[in-house]
């Protein structure tokens, strides 16, 4: 498994309590996807069909506390692809202790103008190519 | 069911797609989660006997896209007790249609030095009163 | 002086150092400014118009840390009206005290597609209603 | 001067206008701080010795709008040390372009518990490595 993303966690990202705040969380792992995505597939071309993603759930496991200072290692993968839905699996791993800070399940769907897409065809050949 | 919290959608709290944005979200239903505890437990007492909130997983279903200029009603209820742990459900509501645009099963313990605790005696009698 | 925007300073508005982080004063500043332009200007015939607002500087002073807990009022006044710009004040203060915990000039520009507009005619006259 | 810090704009980090939000502009530049420091100056002896950076001044030029698939690099230097205060000059650069999207200028000061100090003797001379 590759990382694709690494994030030093700043003062910025964490609250209060001096941890990295739930919302930012997700943030992270939006950089993430991104970063997979735009690897895999050309997004310009999906933009231009008007085929946009759409995240429709996400199940997030807050494990362990991340500090400021440490640095994080993110990585996405396909986990499992639906009827007209697919399932990413993202990990954000301690760089000190590798321990799991956090992981997510992230179901999207692919839309255009007349609803989410069945996974068939060019489009699944498309999301085969994430794994 | 009161709403305890009123949020208008403005420019910088949706994305590039004209959304409000996946960890925005979280933002509004943490918003309320304090709104709630705030009414209905002494947090300063709580804090004061080194008691914590520790979100340990988010389970968020975006349901509707929420534009900008959209008002957002959000309520936040205790949905289950468990052994050491609590859940809350939180929905955020559409005004102008009344359509959820988002729910959430919010999982929390409350810690202090030597870990999560138990929910009984008197931090069971605490969170009985968000009901 | 009408205040239009009341926040509660929540742990998540905070960062590591137990402040409001400098970024988000950002956010809170322009609650306000849509806010005061929401009450006074027609803002849908505005972009109608093809006309926006744009940000061209923002000054602004770190007076006292805000803490957790703290209620924020807000408030925006028009300050000048130039050739071709608009000044704004912008007054953040805390509710405990009455002091000011932040202070921002903002200066924007009106834009339609030819670029900013000048201060005269249609325009000038709604934004004199912002005094 | 060598760019510490690069973004890939993504969709999250622009609001509803499709241009990166002024707020997360001071993100970008804090990141960039926080990086040319963390890189000069021993910083964990610094909060040994309860020394603490405090911005009291941002003032920040929006030049050119930002789109989201850019990429920012951004530089931090050190403009000028005042009495009891620091400022840095900090820029914004669209990598396709070489066109500054921003640039600012931000004062802080070193506080103990007793306010903010000289910029002399050991303080000067750390504070000179920003150079």
């Amino acid at each position: 498994m590759k990382y694709l993303t690494e994030i030093k966690v700043r003062g910025y990202h964490a609250d209060f309590y001096g941890h990295v705040n739930n919302a930012r969380y997700l943030e992270f792992f939006e950089e993430d996807r991104w970063a997979l995505l735009e690897s895999k597939i050309d997004l310009k071309k999906w933009a231009a069909k008007g085929l946009i993603f759409l995240v429709v759930n996400i199940n997030v496991n807050y494990r362990t506390a991340v500090a400021v200072g440490e640095t994080l290692s993110l990585t996405t993968r396909l986990e499992k692809i639906g009827n007209k839905s697919v399932i990413l699996k993202q990990e954000m791993v301690l760089e000190s202790t590798k321990k799991i800070a956090a992981d997510a399940l992230v179901t999207f769907v692919i839309r255009n103008d007349n609803g989410a897409m069945k996974m068939e065809g060019d489009i699944l050949a498309e999301i085969e190519k994430l794994r």
